[in-house]
């Protein structure tokens, strides 16, 4: 007998009639690109028989279902080679996670040795190709069979509730539970796990793993519960894509802010103040004040106000804003100040509870509140370096880019509803022009809506027709850019939708920078109004922007972007002198002398080192331009060039090796200075 | 019989042979400007009587402690006076306080009628010269005689033990009760209270009084107690000294920074955000982004290293710079993060208490600590805008001058001991030439060293050598100023002692701004160390010093100091441009367009007022330039000048007019531009 089953590729549908108890290891078998397949919209592995009238589209390995699903298979094997390795050792979860899986365990502590030692296990599992074999069993065979692994027994016990608020994958629930068996070539079972699936058909399909790191982990993520060892692993679909993740990750590593803050002498973050706040060192502190001052020149020019306002306020004001309780899970605890009496003993208020701010928006709109305003003054645009702090968990922190303590170039313009779409319009052109000033140049946006259904819905305060047409202003305003827009439902604020300029940087990563939101809601809260030309009180709209998003996020991704060779402008150290011996510091302290007194940070390695030594530590150091000067130089009144990439540009008289530099800096230019563009922009 | 005694006074001292039984109203009494005398060194009412040997030197009025002696006594006739139209008032206390006094009663709370009347019943008291007669009593009569005022019976019960915390005076203590009689002409007791003296011989000798306002205060500062009126009042030598004294308050609320903060729409200090919290509007805004990009290019110039820290820190960092517990109750209260675990459930620290900073030093240790330092790099000057919290008492925050909020200029500079004095030298010089750059030139230094004994001296870290060391180098480097230099005993910081330079205002008012620390412990506490040219590792010597102080404070006493007509450069804004009639709005809109290119601050009032009306707007928006275009101005190509003097520079080329603007504004020059010296210097 015959069935007749649809099946779904790239090209287009097919029909086809099989045999009756064909399975998708019959029709894709002979390929391991292909892990597993979705059956009428769900995905299962390939062992499943097909019924009449099914819809069979493969999954490929290459796939993010794909992937996940190799992942997920490859942290079985792991699990399997530990326990061989370590029979006392304990099963938890083993999810896959964004380019890899992990596997938690009840065991010691785990080495280095270890993880060789699995992997090589490992391998052993994958060349036998034992087959995923799915089995449904019911509640009370399942604790029978798991009655050595108790954390399994208590995900059995938990079955039909939802998944842990952790966010860790509870891998039983819905309809069945299932065992998978790890079934050798002769029948025999070698292995076992609780597990939803789906799998790849055998461990051979598991071409390209590797065991990457272990960390400690409360199982669940409750700190009262037992502490587990997680390993850590990675896997692709060939051993191709595994290289290249891992030469990414060696390219990034080399990027890393956080090892470049360190070896350039930006930037730290000590214990002793605590995860999420960074301090600026002197280097980290003139590039980082170059930014600032860059950015808030470009915001005076383009009619934006300054103002300045402080790290703390009473809990009331975001008690008005609706920031408390709305976000209250990520702002600084209180604290708790207690006003007592003054010196005089003269009568004062009762204790408050004073917040550290996350947002500026607040105190912008006292400001915008402190006296009456007219429609004369609209659009109005408060803007403010201004230091927030938010409660991200020491866990999830992550050197400049995740902190807990960062400063937003945050401004917020009050304006006539009919003034915010040229508004919008204009600062997303503004935002755009102050990030390619900085050398960023590929980006599209994003458009975060509400969720328009769903309990996450309440989440968003205000009418849907206020959702509606604050929504379309800002799609309105992007269209007209002409960049790449993506939608992203569920991502906005919850007083209004939010446009993000999504920046690609030198290795190709994708960072939110730029956040433009339309906000209905604040206004409204704190009760602001203007006079329109016929006397009347009208309520502004209020959009909330920052162009570099946070100041330190921007310092961070910049330093990745150019792998901490900065350009000329913002470059700490911009000229390091590099005499060939100690007799001619003298005259290269003079040169620097003369670009100091342009503005030029300039550097003289009068150190002990040899002239080589000297280049070598300021090639590390990353300086743009070095100048090198001997006898020749000396007796000619010149100096040499030297750049990054090595060129050399030399003799060059130093009025003019003065004027190239400064020109140079005070162009803002972005691209690296070398004898070859020195040599044809020269004269 | 005689006795002798030796009568001091300004030109000497005189010995002198009088009968027994003379008083200093005898000596004295026919000069209403000796209130008291000091016999033997303490100070005693004129009607005690002298014995054989005494010193002698009269108190005069116009001395600290005559008008102290004044004002308690008028303190005395105003409890008096309420008491004769209140007789159900019950007496607190009533000391004297700089420039005047206050007395407190439990009374019904009092209106402005009530003041007057008071005012009234007390000049009849003055004018019948009612005797203060003192009168010693057991503490058995005292507490009879004070049986109806429950608040003094209270005081008789603590007699002997200290005054209270608060810092109230409590008037009873010492060896002896005693009690002052108010005695008429008749010889009969008006009115008398317990009182530790000394007083004025008689009412009469009280030539220039006032009550001021009044308010509520509770009983010896304790919000748990009664809750009192306080009358405060006025007194002077003479009427003269008090309408001196009355113009300079006059003249002092004219230009009190707040009342002009919100004329000129400069900042505000919303209850929302809690007391000594300030926010800048647009126009405060660019006035302080001007100071502090002035202050920061300065810096950078003079070669110290912009850095940037954070406003929180875990607490363990002030108890290793010793901040905690020595300052604990000037800051903030701690924030308790329980940190918790992180989204995979990894492992995390423990629950952390977070501080806001009130202070920049520790973590500029910090970043000094972050790698091995060689003395090649010494001195090392890290310096930040630092936004510091501290505690200060609601009723004690002031303005811009006395706030929990601040920003300072700060530095510390990490040197060898031996650098420690040119460092400090070169310092001093470089923050008078900031100061004198915003036109403050009235200055002279006050030296703060520590209580070298007493029970305060505890309070002192660091060895007597370190502390006389730090002295030394200190008031050299004072010296060389060639500036007057005061000495402020036990006005140290606890760390190390201090140079501060008082400044003198436009009106005479003296004002602590920079200030420069020698400190020889937190080196110590943080194991800061160098390597010496030898190779050894030694501990450097760390200066701290701020220049404005503090930024806001700064901002509130530039703001009283030039009345908020501020130099043009720093003007909020800097051009008004005064069309004489709509038509002229477009002609002069193009000028304005020309001066913002060239980064002038610029509005153009196009409003429907008359030209009258917009250059008395102008005038008291304080603006340094306006420019009138009419007809005559637009057919010329031309603009008229406009001063804050109200002199006129007429038909002046608007290429000319640019220029000179600009030219002014470039020198930072903190002289009016007049049409005088328009003219004069003009072509």
């Amino acid at each position: 007998m015959s069935v007749s089953v649809v099946i779904v590729s790239d090209p287009g549908e097919e029909s086809r009639a099989v045999d009756r108890g064909t399975t998708g290891l019959d029709l894709f078998g002979d390929d391991t690109s292909v892990v597993a397949m979705r059956v009428n919209g769900t995905t299962v592995d390939l062992a499943t028989e097909l019924a009449d009238g099914d819809r069979v589209e493969p999954v490929l390995a290459t796939s993010g279902e794909g992937l996940a699903i190799i992942r997920h298979s490859a942290a079985h094997v792991t699990a399997q080679a530990l326990q061989e390795l370590f029979p006392q050792a304990r099963l938890g979860i083993g999810p896959p996670i964004t380019d890899g899986f992990y596997y938690d365990f009840k065991t010691d502590p785990l080495g280095p040795e270890d993880l060789k030692a699995i992997e090589k296990r490992m391998q052993a599992i994958i060349k036998q190709r034992q087959r995923f074999v799915r089995r449904v069993v019911t509640e009370e065979q399942a604790l029978a069979e798991e009655a050595d692994e108790p954390f399994k027994l208590e995900l059995i016990a938990d079955k039909g509730r939802p998944g842990a608020d952790d966010g860790s994958r509870v891998e039983v629930g819905g309809a069945e539970l299932t065992v998978y068996d790890n079934v050798r070539r002769d029948g025999t079972v070698a292995w076992k796990d609780l597990c939803r699936g789906p799998h790849v058909p055998n461990t051979g399909y598991l071409k390209a793993v590797a065991l990457t790191r272990t960390s400690a982990a409360y199982w669940r993520g409750d700190q009262s519960r037992d502490t587990l060892q997680r390993v850590y692993g990675t896997a692709w679909a060939s051993r191709e894509d595994l290289k290249a993740h891992q030469e990414r990750l060696a390219e990034a590593a080399r990027r890393d802010h956080r090892t470049l803050g360190a070896e350039l002498d930006l930037f730290s973050f000590p214990e002793e103040i605590g995860p999420g706040l960074v301090l600026f060192h002197p280097r980290g502190g003139i590039l980082r004040h170059e930014i600032e001052s860059y950015v808030i020149d470009r915001h005076l020019e383009a009619g934006f106000d300054i103002v300045h306002t402080p790290e703390i306020s009473k809990g009331g004001l975001f008690r008005t804003s609706g920031h408390l309780p709305y976000y209250a899970d990520t702002m600084f605890p209180p604290m708790a100040v207690d006003e007592g009496h003054d010196a005089d003993g003269a009568l004062t208020r009762a204790g408050q509870e004073y917040y550290l701010k996350a947002m500026n928006c607040p105190m912008h709109n006292l400001i915008f509140r402190s006296r009456g305003r007219s429609y004369r003054e609209l659009p109005l645009r408060l803007f403010e370096m201004g230091h927030d702090y938010r409660y991200e968990k020491s866990g999830v922190v992550h050197g400049l880019t995740r902190m807990r303590g960062f400063t937003q170039d945050d401004s917020h313009t009050y304006c006539t509803p009919e003034q915010a779409g040229r508004e919008i319009t204009d600062q997303i052109a503004f935002f755009l022009s102050i990030l390619e000033a900085f050398g960023l140049d590929d980006f599209h946006l994003e458009l975060s809506t509400r969720d328009e259904e769903g309990p996450r819905k309440d989440k968003f305060i205000g009418s849907d027709e206020d959702w509606a047409d604050a929504t379309r202003t800002l799609e309105r305003a992007c269209r007209a850019t002409g960049l790449q827009l993506v939608p992203d439902p569920g991502g906005a604020a919850f007083y209004g939708p939010k446009v993000s300029v999504q920046v690609r940087d030198a290795i190709g990563r994708t960072w939110q920078m730029s956040t433009i939101q339309y906000d209905f809601n604040q206004p409204e809260r704190f009760g602001l109004e203007y006079t329109a030309p016929d006397g009347s009180h009208r309520r502004p709209v209020m959009i909330h922007s920052a162009k570099l998003g946070s100041v330190e996020r921007f310092i961070g991704v910049l330093t990745e972007h150019y792998a901490g060779a900065f350009p000329a402008w913002l470059s700490p150290v911009q000229v390091v002198g590099i005499p060939v011996a100690g007799e001619f510091n003298d005259y290269l302290a003079g040169v620097a002398a003369r670009l100091r007194a342009r503005g030029v940070r300039v550097e003289i390695d009068d150190s002990d080192d040899r002239m080589q030594k000297k280049i070598r530590n300021a090639t590390r150091q990353k300086a743009p331009f070095m100048l090198i000067a001997g006898q020749t130089d000396r007796a000619a009144g010149a100096v040499s060039f030297r750049f990054r990439d090595g060129s050399q540009f030399n003799g060059v008289p130093v009025d003019e090796a003065v004027e190239r530099i400064v020109s140079h800096i005070a162009s803002r230019a972005n691209e690296d200075p070398t004898a070859a563009e020195q040599a044809g922009t020269g004269e």
